[in-house]
């Protein structure tokens, strides 16, 4: 990772979006959130009419050592499947980045296999999955800055060539559980209220997953409850405690491109997992966030909250990828668009609101 | 309006498109309202995995005699002004038909001028704004079944040249008046949960407004709640003395729109008004509507709960002109191309979930 720290947004240019929606043919306001992000990416691409930025999207993947203790509905082996099912475009985040005509990079961070990794898909492979986060840490401190500067890098390189907006998404199987863990530890919720189904595991299943987090949060001197902010020497042991490769992936990939001034879409619920870890190491992170959608997943409402994100949408999605994110860039894409082509009132000619003390 | 019946949806379709889902390389139900609006668009394009539907979006404008009672935050000449922003291609509704590269046509079916609308705009005027709701009826029934004909026409023409999914949208000052006054008669609900700001009037013209359909309603012998279902006779009863000419246009282009075979995305406060009164009219006409998003307009929700239907998004708009259901085209885009393009299970050799049995 690079040590600059993480630039504020250009309020000024903010403050002339605000201005411009306020002249726009409409009643004040009455675009919404639409007119929010207008004025969220105005601050950000550091200019009062922004075009809509270029947006690359990069899928971590890796394996936990927990799904040895069944939290999962799907054998460990799908993670590495699926790489070759993102490599040949199968993937649900293949047909959405298609759609919005984003570059899409996946990764390798941590997949349990001997194999490399097909022929598409970047090798960053810091060991082969997690260790069971239950019985002891997830990854040494070696292991965790290894994945943190693997995501660091990606964000570089992607703005380097030109990206001006950037997504994460994720692949691996019983990685709802690390991220219930990681979100238990930085909200100070029980996992009750936290631990969900995942990918659909069934009631037993579910008892299971809950008992497992209780039991790693104690082993990892995390039940009691955390508040944000917490130092970043701590933020980075209890990623390194209950993490896995593809959240600290993550993690580094959003501290690194909110130091290069680019902001980044929110994903799901191991999206938020990695941002709650990414605000603990450098609350500064947060103001280049911007949450896409709330999932179907239980949790993903206590960790937006703990972020203080209101997010934009919930279609009731629950698969990661980046999906959600994606699916919400055309919201970004028509929010930009109106702010830009509408006419205003005077180009329109066209009577403002009656004066409100008549 | 044609006297053709609406035919039911294609559920050998829908099944199809529900089996599909399953064997996509995702966890059963993970893309969420994704998969349902799949499985919706197979039913009623007859088409177990369907392309995106070509789109067409008709803004219908007219105004309402009740805007004289003060209303609106705005004066009634911006119904006619936002005609000629409509053609220049300035408005909301412009940007987003632009960009969704869908054919927009704006149809003056009432506006309060002596002039000709401009060009580009089409003329289909049956009277130069309603009467006062809230002093008579708003329209005769000759002047109801004219506004009919006109959205009906509309949809007809558009479903001849190729469309396969329709978008009403509105312009009038003082239209949410009327369409809260319709509100209220079909569902039963009263003006304190139903009346809003509209564009955007302070408390004292929200305090005017709600007395103002309080009025309408009591002379319309409206007061009593209406359960719908209500015979036919009183549904156009109640939408010749409470609505407004782009209301009743809007809900004779839905009528026809399912009379065609085609299904109809619905907008906000006024488009959800007008379905309503579609609904009473013919209660089939309700299979073939799609809720957008839920505006930020009091009542709104109460409508979409009247008419039974859940909401894709919810942006807090509240302009109208088609935008909110515009916006979420893109939306309804991904849900087809990843029902389309994902690959399967086996075309991806990936393993299925865990049998819960273990």
């Amino acid at each position: 990772m690079s040590s600059n720290s993480i630039p504020s947004v250009d309020v000024h240019a903010e403050a002339a979006a605000r201005a411009r929606q306020q002249q726009l043919t409409k009643p004040p306001g009455s675009l919404g959130r639409l007119e929010e992000i207008a004025c969220w990416f105005a601050a950000r691409l550091r200019n009062p009419v922004p075009e809509m930025p270029r947006t690359e999207i990069f899928v971590f993947a890796a394996d936990h050592g927990v799904a040895a203790r069944g939290v999962s509905a799907f054998p460990q082996a799908v993670t590495v499947q699926m790489l070759g099912n993102f490599a040949r475009g199968g993937a649900a985040i293949n047909v959405l980045a298609s759609l919005e005509d984003c570059h899409i990079e996946v990764v390798d961070v941590g997949v349990a296999s001997e194999e490399s990794p097909p022929p598409g898909v970047r090798n960053e492979r810091v060991r082969a999955g997690t260790r069971d986060l239950a019985a002891g840490e997830a990854m040494t401190k070696e292991e965790l800055n290894t994945a943190l500067g693997v995501g660091g890098r990606c964000a570089r390189q992607a703005v380097q060539r030109g990206a001006q907006l950037l997504i994460a998404g994720d692949m691996g199987i019983a990685n709802t559980t690390a991220a219930a863990c990681l979100i238990c530890a930085f909200s100070g919720a029980t996992p009750e209220g936290v631990v969900g189904r995942g990918t659909g595991v069934d009631d037993a299943g579910l008892a299971r997953k809950r008992e497992v987090v209780r039991t790693a949060l104690a082993r990892a001197r995390c039940e009691a409850p955390q508040a944000l902010p917490v130092p970043t020497q701590e933020a980075m042991r209890i990623l390194g405690e209950l993490g896995g490769l593809e959240i600290a992936a993550m993690a580094g990939f959003y501290l690194e491109s909110a130091r290069c001034g680019v902001p980044v879409l929110l994903d799901g619920f191991i999206s938020a997992a990695a941002a709650l870890a990414a605000v603990a190491i450098d609350p500064a992170v947060r103001s280049w966030m911007l949450p896409s959608h709330r999932s179907a997943e239980t949790g993903h409402g206590v960790a937006l909250q703990a972020l203080g994100l209101k997010p934009l949408v919930d279609l009731e999605l629950r698969l990661g990828e980046g999906t959600g994110a994606a699916v919400t860039l055309p919201i970004v894409r028509a929010a930009l668009a109106l702010h830009r082509k509408m006419a205003t009132f005077s180009e329109a000619g066209i009577s403002g609101a009656v004066d409100k003390s008549e």
